[in-house]
């Protein structure tokens, strides 16, 4: 605890910032101090994708807030509260139809949770993943952050935010 | 309706099986008398994939029934009720991230339905789909669920379903 304040720190803030929601208790935060989401395999569809760069498929989903915003259009910026998660799994191939891409072994989940002041030295997103199967935080400190914040200032334009959500009739 | 006895034949099967569900009636049926499920946005999610044949991205969704035997591995066969549904777009590249394949324009959504007595002439599931973003029934008569059947005989051991359900922590 004592070489980790900064993780209770904002474990601090998250509690003052109002940005709650019901937590998986059995499953270990982050060291930024978020936790993962109870309900998140209840969560709606926003978008998917394939990275050929790291072999992986992902489908994105979003809670109540962030839903509604992508529905409604009004995602730059992503208003406070909305929580997109990333299912991620290794790329496998379909053992019946060999031009199918589908999920091997889960590699991670993944959040971002939107409060502009509590994670205000991220971009406004607080950025958290669990690793395999077991759901093992990733991250040993809490600047593994940084990295997830470096690599999405690629689309600061877009609030931070890579996934465009889709639109269904 | 003269022309098509097949289609209505379906129809009121359907209806007496007790295979019911809140339909979208604004949208019209397939050809087969299947409609489209009023609140397959809501569904949760049960896989992916990523066809390379058809360029094609896909997040396939289930109705609660579904979503139960997928959970619990009870999936061969599927339980009476259970409603597959598969949300498809066309390969698109994301602009800020070259090796990432995302939705493009919606191609279609498409779903199966389990009732074995009244498609059993399909192997037991109800086959239907709707094009693109004003979700046309797609196929000129009832006949067009024997491709879609053909093509799933190669999963018959199966039950049918090209899926295999993900797990999630």
């Amino acid at each position: 605890m004592i070489k980790q304040p900064a993780s209770w720190l904002f474990f601090t803030l998250f509690a003052i910032s109002g940005l709650t929601y019901a937590a998986n208790k059995s499953v270990a935060p982050t060291a930024n101090g978020i936790r993962l989401p109870k309900d998140y395999q209840d969560w709606k569809v926003i978008g998917t994708s394939h990275r050929t760069d790291n072999n992986s498929l992902r489908v994105i989903v979003g809670n109540d807030i962030a839903v509604t915003a992508a529905q409604s259009g009004k995602t730059n910026p992503w208003p406070k509260g909305s929580i997109l998660g990333k299912l991620v799994w290794k790329d496998s191939q379909h053992p019946d139809w060999a031009e199918a891409t589908v999920p091997g072994a889960l590699s991670h989940i993944e959040f971002m949770l939107k409060d502009a002041v509590t994670y205000r030295k991220t971009g406004g997103w607080g950025y958290a993943r669990w690793v395999g199967d077991k759901a093992t935080p990733y991250g040993k400190d809490a600047n593994f952050a940084n990295a997830c914040y470096s690599c999405h200032t690629t689309v600061k334009k877009d609030d931070y935010v890579f996934t465009r959500p889709v639109s269904l009739p």
